[in-house]
């Protein structure tokens, strides 16, 4: 087994973050020279948000870069990300996404490859877990959370 | 000439709005059954954000609805939705978007409709005179809001 990536796990720590918060369990961070600029998760619930995704929470902790800026960052994600977080992406020119999973939800990865973006998903099985649990206990959340009637 | 659409003048007040507060002049509205229901408008500069555009500061503003409430909603945005905001749309499923014009930015239109959204542009002088008076004035905010490099 190789060993854990440390940028994933901290997506992941950010997810568990949120579950024990009681919110939906989706961590993400930005990476940018191999150091990690900002960390975020899903604030649905915490907040009442409807945009605060973990990837937007995370770009919302960056805050203000030129564009430059992103074209050196990485994002990793504990999950495949939705159109909106795939369109933050696609905004500000982020060149790769490290995925966890993609089985629980699979977001706009093809758009994200046919715009240039280099995508790769871990099938990390304790992103899956995580993820499975919380659906689980709470499908009307995470229903609305990805827009489903 | 026609009536101002009265949404429309609601999304460019929202503009004007924030150009009034040294912000980013874009402004959106949601309307639900006739009603508006979320004005928002770009708080990059008042607040410091990455993700606050105008359509994303009116979603925030309406908060947590189920995705069949969004079914219901018109967008009216000032300008042509970038991909962030275009995504936004496509997360929530929000099936009709009015541009007020698209020759100082053209976003994701072409995805929208690919997708089954309907984009309506209406190449309004006002929503063009505000934006283009804020880009030649600065340049600079307005190439960090789109991830200008």
């Amino acid at each position: 087994m190789s060993a854990p990536d440390p940028y994933l796990a901290a997506a992941l720590a950010e997810a568990q973050r949120g579950y024990d918060e009681g919110g939906i369990p989706i961590g993400a961070v930005l990476v940018h020279e191999g150091r990690i600029v900002a960390r975020g998760h899903n604030r649905r619930v915490q907040q009442g948000s409807a945009i605060r995704h973990g990837e937007m929470d995370a770009l919302e902790a960056l805050g203000r870069r030129p564009g430059s800026f992103y074209r050196g960052v990485t994002l990793y994600t504990t999950l495949s990300p939705c159109a909106m977080c795939s369109g933050a992406i696609l905004l500000y020119g982020i060149p790769r996404v490290v995925i966890g999973e993609h089985r629980s939800f699979l977001g706009e990865e093809a758009l994200l490859q046919a715009r240039g973006v280099a995508v790769e998903v871990r099938d990390d099985a304790a992103c899956r877990t995580l993820m499975a649990r919380f659906i689980a206990r709470h499908p009307d959340l995470w229903h609305e959370d990805i827009g489903d009637v």
